[in-house]
């Protein structure tokens, strides 16, 4: 699948005294890379169907100790290769992806005595760019330390951005801002921005195993640069050559739905490593969780403790009767009782509080059909938890617990370890040493057969494709701010911006599903701030392969009618569309079931109503369908009229256009299933 | 079809002491007009899906010689009816076109001595929003002067607008401006704006037949209102009881394109008049015209005179050979040897100039299968045509001409009338002196059996559903600014902003289908700003039942594989759908043949190239068919290389997802048919 391309058409060399410059362009035409040598400087610029996008930026890096990797170089050879590969997700939100892309490689030698080799590699696919550097084995560059990565991203306008601030110490959650680029100060990725001729792009990295995350900071008018989270001792990333940086990702698309079809991230990850992935396994859960959240019950012990064994029995048999997979039981394990937010490493991750009988609870749900989801919240305290973690995934894997739900609650740079003098050292969240550390989980857990649902972790940057049993992940608002956040409640455009944002890093695990609305017994000061059918619409826009549904049991048991689509709605899909995007406004997506020939479309929009029509064009051409629609009654309003809502079915087929009304910060849920 | 309800779910009222109010929804429950009287004065306001769009807004009328009708009424009788008709276009962008509203009609009485009477009557469809005073016969009001009309549009936000200025010399001939509402002064309508969060909204009038044309004033932050075109003498309507307004029109669409499927205005219109349309012929037109604007030929006699009978035979020959329905002739009159454009009343509308034989060429041009088509540039001197006119149609009737371009060339207050005194007046364009003049044009045209193609008239108002031999206007800037523009061409924006301002209104004679592009040996400082694809796309894009192909004949005798899309294309419509829609930026269109099975795209774009993707799901399903593109190269760039251009054919069907490649300012062009 990789030739070796010799055609002129698609690889330009130019050389003048002082410059040297390459161009690549995508296998369609639509995006180029131009890479420039310029007196021995690098530099790229990325150009969209003629149009510049990203202006002459620098790349290269400043290492400790040594002179800089920036200057002073000679192209030493090039090479462009086409691959051309359609590969299949183990799960995801499209079965079979297409990989095919324009590769320049170009390696850069010093023209010093030192004689160091870079390479920089650029993949141009026709919905954006991925480049990384690689540092070749060689004699004056073994062990070394990255102070500052160079890579600018020099943009064409003050764009209309979506975006979180870094170095913040409630890590990625956030609300986003909107704002110009030039109000930018540091942000994490990754970044989405909308021109005002209405380009959507959206700057991330891909593959991030051993290296520090990548921030961006304005360092000029329009010039973003990267901005690695840096160890505590100053250094921005240790390596060793042979050495690979992530891919510094830059997608194009000319609807803002174009960005979430877009499946670049995940092309620009290694092949799945695991071979055995029968115990992988997309699915539902409930828990013992959002009761916490309400101050329903705690998760210390004592008269409200929630991880009780009954209380266990209770979920398993709600779980059972409605064919959900999991039952996540949190507060189960010792350390809760202390103060453990403030004082780290007081858990225990193998041992139960008294009364709670793990191995009967775990017992109970596999005769049940249904099986316990573990849960590990670390408390960010990573030696007391990399002491255990070995011990607590063998008793899992023993109780036949096939997920983990992990958490790092914790300042943002409050992750301690030892250095060689037993000094405490305290890292960031996304720093290196947090990367290298769930590197670590992912693989461990892969060994006990485990897939991971990675609450308050490093951003997503397709390692799924790798390991798949790095199923979702949180790293965002969810749910949970909805019973205490100090907004009262997420705001009605919080759903609208994550599809365009976060999701595009990969799954999120919002836990949706909320229908009891009001919580006045337990939060009288917020409320989720949407209507019923958007709530269950959630389940369809925003993408994970284990999908909670978070409410209690008696809200589900008081409202089956509601409940029905989230007992229907599968996890895994075979194909994903995007009819209808507006960043912060609204959102339809449709996907199709990858285990039958069912479709569900998911609708939803902020504060404001919406009438959209939906071309059900992507339903087979010539069947009949039943469009089951949970939908916006009449009156509903997410204000005063959150649970108008109205159920009813319809024939319809690939030539219907379905008109989608829905009310403020309103949703609308349909799935389609053949007729016959 | 017409009922009255007493639904009390579509109708409310409340009463207090000093404030009534009545609300009415669309039948889809999707906007709200809500009627208000305070102490005596009326004030509306619009709602859509529980959000405001009109804030309260005035109403009402100043009045010459008595007091205004704007306060000290009280309800005299209320009466909500529903309608929901599908009627037939005679010819159009859809064929059949649902009219479904709720109206609320409020009888306002004076509780003074006059005891004047004023009715206001609301239509409230799903997609917007139609209101106008109706004057009853009454004693205390028969023949009245308006002064002034208090209508408001109170907007709920600074929201991003398109438009062009009143009150200029050039009439509507102006690039349009794209600014926030707060930076608008007085404007054209239709203005179409955006608001942050992504409702469309777009304001005009219906059914303008008797008044002054409406121009839109801001005369606060975020308040427009009604300012009316006014007579020499400062009235604004002269009118007499029984009386009716325009229709306000307020359009309101969750995107873009659903604007362009709007269709409000044509349902606010009176239903056809004519009996017999077998003559009314929705066609295509070449023409001795672009030529002139080259500077190739001239209006006036001489040598290089361009209504020759030779060159008109010339014309009619490629016509017949190509299958072109009229042939236009400019400059055949008497009149254009004179400073035309400064003295006024010099045309002759009857007589050729020496050696143009007039009889001749429209004998000839039957003969071989064509028709000539008028051609009554005015000058605005409006006596002088009015004199002649019945004369003009009846000579062309007699000819078998079918088709009149008229011309309204001169500055906007220009025109001018004799009063009874004898004085000249000078008139606006717009003003109701124009109106009516108009109208009078369009029914002594029909009385002839002639359609009319207006340019430098008033704005469309919808009336060709009346008056269906009121074919297409100009009435914005055209292709013929390409030519000679001091901008050295139409900027490539300028056909993405029209589709959803001055399109809205109704068709455009753009006068698409020049292929060559430059034409340095006539006028090197001016060209066409697009490639040669997004020349073709705009026969579909451009919606007119009258195109031009405006090119020289020897320009398509040079590029017959592009003229082939211009003749395939049809101009009457089975169905039209928007699939791509960004103000200024891109749009797709679809529309089907009225007359085959036969679809027709067409895809353009600004300055900056993109990549759309076309679901097919309009075509029949289980159909296959043949896609015949024709879309920008590879390396097409409408600067650099404007003439690359692909045909290719492709087979295709209802679940094609075709990926439209459009270059800098350009375009896409295709035609499906069904294979079999």
């Amino acid at each position: 699948m990789k030739t070796v391309l010799c055609l002129s058409l698609l690889f330009f060399m130019t050389q003048t005294a002082l410059s040297q410059t390459l161009t690549v362009h995508s296998p369609g035409h639509i995006n180029a890379v131009t890479f420039i040598l310029d007196d021995g400087v690098p530099f790229y610029e990325v150009n969209r169907l003629g149009t510049p996008v990203i202006q002459q930026s620098a790349m290269g890096f400043e290492l400790q100790n040594q002179p800089a990797l920036k200057d002073g170089f000679a192209i030493l050879e090039t090479e462009e290769t086409t691959f051309d590969e359609t590969w299949t997700q183990v799960w995801g939100e499209k079965k079979h992806i297409r990989n095919h892309y324009n590769e320049l490689r170009v390696s850069l030698g010093e023209m010093t005595n030192l004689q160091r080799r870079l390479d920089i590699v650029f993949r141009v696919f026709d919905d954006g760019v991925g480049f990384r550097y690689e540092f070749p084995e060689q004699p004056n560059l073994q062990a070394f330390n990255i102070m500052d990565e160079l890579t600018e991203f020099n943009l064409t306008g003050d764009h209309t951005s979506w975006w979180i601030g870094a170095y913040q110490w409630n890590r990625f959650e956030y609300y986003f801002e909107e704002s110009p680029v030039a109000a930018i100060d540091t942000v994490h990725t990754p970044l989405t921005m909308q021109t005002t001729d209405d380009l959507f792009i959206s700057i991330h990295e891909a593959a991030l195993v051993d290296y520090s995350t990548m921030t961006l900071e304005r360092t000029n008018d329009l010039t973003l640069k990267a901005n690695l989270m840096p160890w505590a001792d100053g250094v921005h990333v240790r390596a060793e050559t042979p050495f690979v940086t992530p891919w510094r990702t830059i997608q194009l698309a000319d609807t803002a739905g174009g960005l979430i079809t877009s499946y670049l991230i995940l092309n620009l990850n290694e092949p799945n490593k695991i071979e055995d992935t029968s115990w992988i396994e997309p699915s539902k859960y409930v828990g013992i969780w959002w009761e916490m959240h309400l101050d329903k019950s705690t998760w210390g012990t004592g008269e409200r403790h929630g991880a009780t064994t009954e209380n266990a029995k209770r979920y398993i048999d709600f779980a059972a009767e409605h064919g959900f997979e999991h039952v996540l039981v949190e507060g189960w394990n010792i350390g809760w009782d202390e103060n453990w937010y403030e004082s780290g490493a007081v858990f225990s991750f193998t041992e139960p509080v008294d009364g709670f009988d793990l191995e009967g609870v775990a017992a109970y749900a596999l005769e049940r059909g249904t099986r316990l989801m573990g849960h590990h919240e670390t408390s960010a305290s990573i030696i007391s938890y990399e002491e255990q973690m070995e011990d607590a995934f063998a008793l899992y894997e023993r109780l036949g617990v096939r997920a983990v739900k992990t958490g790092y609650v914790g300042h943002g740079q409050e992750i301690f370890w030892l250095d060689e003098n037993g000094e405490k050292q305290f890292e960031w969240h996304h720093g290196q040493h947090m990367v290298r550390h769930h590197q670590e989980v992912v693989e461990l857990a892969a060994r006990h057969k485990i897939s991971l649902n990675v609450h308050e972790g490093v951003k997503d940057t397709g390692l799924r494709r790798t390991w798949p049993n790095l199923m979702t992940r949180e790293v965002a608002k969810g749910q949970e701010y909805n019973a205490w956040g100090q907004a009262g409640g997420n705001p009605p455009s919080h759903t609208l911006i994550l599809p365009f944002t976060r999701n595009l890093a990969g799954p999120f695990d919002y836990t949706p599903g909320v229908l009891d609305l009001h919580f006045d017994d337990y939060r009288p000061y917020n409320r989720v701030k949407s209507t019923l059918a958007k709530e269950l619409a959630l389940y369809v826009v925003i993408y994970s392969p284990l999908h909670m549904a978070a409410d209690l049991p008696q809200n589900y048991e008081s409202n089956m009618e509601a409940f029905l689509f989230i007992k229907d709605v599968p996890v895994d899909w075979y194909d994903t569309q995007v009819l209808h995007s507006s960043i912060g406004n609204y959102i339809t997506i449709v996907r199709k079931d990858r285990n039958s020939e069912d479709w569900y479309l998911g609708s939803i929009t902020n504060e404001k109503g919406r009438l959209l029509e939906a071309p059900l064009s992507f339903l087979d051409p010539g069947k009949i369908y039943i469009a089951e629609i949970y939908r916006d009654g009449t009156f509903a309003d997410w204000e005063d009229n959150p649970y108008d809502l109205e159920i009813v079915t319809k024939e319809v087929n690939s030539q219907t256009i379905l008109p989608l009304r829905l009310a403020t910060s309103g949703g609308q849920a349909i799935r389609f299933r053949p007729k016959n």
